[in-house]
């Protein structure tokens, strides 16, 4: 729905129903044609060149710092320059594409260029990831998946008390579009005592939120939680692509490790802090009986506007579907609102111990499930662990992914007297086993 | 003891009881007053700096490549170069060095440095670490630790067929001698539902051996353990000091976290993969009962000589001992033989499910004690959780690290016919909480 009050851009396919109206105008690092990559904005159905538009001269001060930063191609430094850069680059960028911008003509008259999103861009990730951890925050998820384990206690002693979490695999993250090779691995088949050795058989999805971390801290100096906001630059959305069947065998004692590191793939546009500012929401009361997060996890201001409200959904289109042009079902629809732990506690947490953060890593929100069904972000709790297959359009069932399935995230957020926003796909198709 | 057998090197600190004789060549990044970090050779009580090597022209071919690769102060590219480059290098090196060398005249008149190891070299890391990687090969250490919680079963049932291991954090590795800044965090008091917070109180060591890894792999392509020896650059000592009321508390489901990433030493010198050569050794035979490892991590030439031969010390220094002129106290003397897996196995188990490696990656390989008193690798294992606590010479009692307490790590190859290497030390001292 469009809104009078909104201001609108002259990039018209950046009005209506875009994922990229000018209130978002998120970040992200694209190529054309084999080109070294390079830093871009998104805004309705195309990419403004930040590169051409710096030699252009279309950005002076701060924000043309910001852009600086991001030469080589990875936003890591423009990441460590903080909210200031953030707000110069985006308050740049809101002058150049509001409706009636009188530097319209400069744009086009300097041969800066806005390049069709669809076509020959390829995008890449924004940042070097120094560092990936994945937390548990989603507590309908980690209640879901205990129930499986521990009918009458899902929920371990410390899940109110610490925002878990764990590292993961830096070096397999990336971007949209890259294929999902099927992990092999070591499995225990049931009631036996010997593990064999295969492709995976229960190859899963996790709808999660990416976060991608800001400037860091030295080692050794913890961020206090009402610092913390200063620390992030952006969010994304995140797939945590895992092998229940390798997990289960390989996890105790001490983490996840091949069942998740095959890959991670993240959604490539950077949806800045500022861009999400007017979907802030309250964190959720802890229900009665909960206790209440330590003094190094409190914050008032964060505890009234720390939390996001961001509708998420994941889609599955299969081969046969596409063969048949099927549109994709519907896995689940949920909401960033589920979270126990909000983003700043998860920093603060993270770094009380003195580990450094650095800009450009990234953290997962852990799978963000509602508490109904439709809400699951996995299919371990949809099938309940694969005892309840769904049923799809293609007469096909589903208990775990097959080869050839694409999962398909996205996320939106809306709220009256303001443009809705989007955050691009993240999307990934389950190729066979080498 | 010396042997007339082997060379002996012009530089006369390299002969004898050295840890750096001409036949270890260890490889590492330093600087001198501040100046911009860079790439050395160890020698004796020596370091020979390998730019004003190169500047001076005394490499040609592979060895001035190799060379080439480590402009920057890093060791990445070099370590992406692999196995030819090592030794091309290598054979350089000890021609200039032997003694009796043509080319001793060379170094000197060209400007070369060997430069005094001891007064203002600051070692840093030897490479940029991508991801980091824990495992818990030390198959006693698994038996210690999991006696304490389950004295009749103390290992999981996963452990004989699975190389365990969890992703460590990256940012927080640091060459030896950064001060370890005694981590905060929550801990469950004993009898007590609800944490408290504040500086750890057990704070512990844990004696590892760091594996730096050479060339990568694409992700989806698993290397196979007959190929795993090419993927290796070389070996440190390793330090992964643990916070053990942290860990307990935080670490279900999901695994260790922040008892762990507050910070993790390594020594500074990298002993190549071909200076380790003579101290190979078949891997133990597993006991009877003890299933054979899958076909995916076996391989014969691995187990007739993966293994390596070399003794692991560690020392612990209290400010008292410091005060009263006391030598260090020795906490562990232990080899790398406890390794239940070996190298090779760790690395065709990380890639198996595609999981990619890159140059620069660093493993660690789990805490390496031995089966009796005295061989111990953290002190959770010697003084059972703090049960018994040690007595010192200074009169004070130890159950886990106090303010203060400096952890000392070295290891040792010795064989006959061959000259002893060792690995230089790994140092960290204590600090208090901030």
């Amino acid at each position: 729905m469009t809104q009078p009050s909104i201001t609108r851009s002259w990039v018209a396919s950046a009005n209506g129903h875009s994922d990229f109206p000018l209130q978002n105008l998120p970040l992200g690092v694209f190529s054309i044609n084999d080109s070294a990559p390079r830093a871009g904005v998104a805004i309705g159905e195309h990419i403004f060149d930040l590169q051409v538009a710096l030699e252009a001269g279309l950005f002076d001060g701060v924000a043309r710092s910001a852009v600086e930063a991001m030469r080589g191609g990875q936003l890591n430094a423009f990441f460590e320059l903080g909210r200031a850069a953030r707000v110069a680059l985006r308050s740049r960028l809101l002058e150049l594409f509001s409706e009636g911008s009188t530097l319209r003509g400069n744009i086009e008259a300097q041969g800066a260029k806005l390049l069709p999103l669809a076509a020959d861009c390829q995008m890449h990730l924004p940042a070097r990831i120094s560092d990936y951890t994945d937390f548990y925050v989603g507590i309908e998820h980690a209640q879901n998946v205990g129930k499986l384990f521990r009918p009458d206690n899902p929920l371990l002693p410390n899940y109110k008390h610490v925002p878990i979490g764990y590292h993961g695999r830096a070096s397999t993250v990336r971007a949209s579009g890259t294929a999902v090779r099927r992990p092999k691995g070591q499995t225990l088949p049931a009631g036996q005592n010997e593990p064999t050795f295969g492709p995976c058989a229960r190859l899963d999805y996790e709808l999660e939120l990416g976060i991608w971390i800001g400037p860091g801290n030295e080692m050794g100096e913890p961020i206090a939680i009402g610092d913390a906001a200063e620390h992030i630059a952006g969010f994304c959305l995140l797939n945590d692509w895992s092998a229940r069947d390798i997990q289960a065998w390989e996890y105790q004692p001490l983490g996840p490790f091949l069942s998740k590191s095959f890959i991670t793939s993240v959604s490539p546009w950077v949806v800045t802090a500022e861009a999400l500012e007017p979907f802030r929401t309250a964190q959720p009361a802890r229900p009665e009986g909960d206790p209440q997060p330590l003094p190094y996890l409190f914050d008032k201001r964060d505890q009234d506007g720390g939390a996001f409200d961001i509708e998420l959904e994941v889609l599955l289109l299969t081969e046969a579907m596409r063969e048949q042009n099927l549109p994709a079902h519907r896995l689940t629809l949920s909401n960033t609102r589920y979270m126990y732990w909000t983003v700043a506690q998860m920093v603060a947490h993270h770094s009380v111990n003195g580990c450094q953060l650095q800009a450009g890593d990234l953290f997962g929100s852990g799978t963000l499930s509602g508490p109904e069904n439709g809400q699951f972000g996995s299919l371990l709790e949809i099938t309940e662990g694969g005892k309840k297959p769904i049923e799809l359009a293609s007469g096909e069932v589903r208990k775990f992914l097959e080869d050839g399935d694409e999962i398909i995230l996205r996320a939106r957020c809306a709220r009256d007297g303001h443009a809705s926003i989007g955050f691009g796909e993240c999307r990934g198709t389950v190729i066979a086993a080498r």
